[in-house]
């Protein structure tokens, strides 16, 4: 698509592609900052390079931080035993907001789907396996949508993981059916992983 | 409100001050961004920087442009003899949306309110009777809001413009009670600038 080159009108079609704002929220938004443009649009500006500059996925578990190890990895009072296996970044997000999960992630970079041609090797799931193996991971927990899809990718890396010496648990039901774990409040998330159990 | 070091919680927290957006949209919109950081956030930064540094308010008109007279005061196309008054440029803005006003604007920059303290002195009053008197101009249409201050607004200027040979219509019936302009659809607005009539 192209961009109109008149500065605001090119600023609203650029911002009005924000998911969650239309044309409309985001020409009044840009009208709004432009009675403050030093205040509002400026930090703005700086935060959106600032963080496309630093921000990368974690080598480890695929988080996006500032720094790769990503924080969480790197934290020394998480459990290292325990791995949660999410399908994305805003799950991660999620579970940290509830505050129920003292142990790291592996982000999976989203669910086995045949129809849409995703196997295996379009996931993370290799890498997954060989944190097990080499990190001393006694229990994964496997905390992906109820889903179709994911439901087969937790059946799928069960099996996976079967030669592992290592406990597998998927969060309790309670996570609604077909839904994404990041619209979900904090205390139906900590509850559905303190109420994990075995696959 | 202090801002957190971390460059997506920064990026987070400016962008839910986007009026439109609140903090689980901004937190969405920047989890999304960050998958394709150089084609989302850096055009965006761009045209934030670019139209906070070129965008200013018209010395004619008010309106807010990347220049000054802008480019509604200096189109040799526009009838120089009708000047439409209105709150601010969020209006105007919606009536060059409608394209039903082929004059030029005048942007008063808020309404009468002696509750709120807004005096004739706060508003672009004086600039407007002074290109009313200096500039040819032979209509003035008022497009304030249907509000009790509008209406007021509207009654003040009236009287104002009297010693000027001038017209002075407003917007014709049709304009929601108490209703923002820039709220309406197109067609809406249009209808009542075609049928405007005498104060
Ligand atoms: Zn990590
Ligand atoms: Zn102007």
């Amino acid at each position: 698509m192209s961009l109109p080159n008149d500065p605001i009108e090119r600023l609203i079609a650029l911002l009005a592609r924000t998911p969650g704002l239309g044309r409309r929220s985001a020409r009044r938004a840009v009208l709004r900052m432009l009675m403050k443009p030093e205040e509002t649009m400026l930090p703005l500006a700086e935060a959106l390079t600032a963080a496309a500059e630093a921000v990368r996925p974690c080598q480890v578990c695929g988080n996006l931080d500032a720094q790769s190890p990503c924080g969480i990895c790197t934290d020394p009072r998480r459990d290292r035993h325990l791995v949660c296996v999410v399908e994305g970044v805003a799950d991660l997000w999620a579970l940290e907001r509830a505050h129920a999960h003292h142990g790291l992630y592996h982000v999976l970079g989203g669910t086995l789907s045949p129809l849409a041609g995703i196997g295996p090797e379009e996931l993370s799931i290799q890498p997954l396996l060989r944190r097990v193996e080499q990190e001393g991971v006694t229990e994964v927990i496997i905390a992906l949508p109820a889903t179709v899809d994911g439901t087969a990718t937790a059946h799928y890396l069960t099996d996976r993981l079967k030669p592992a010496d290592v406990a597998v648990t998927r969060l309790a039901q309670g996570v609604p059916m077909g839904g994404a774990l990041d619209v979900l409040d904090e205390g139906t998330l900590a509850a559905a992983l303190r109420a994990r159990r075995p696959v």
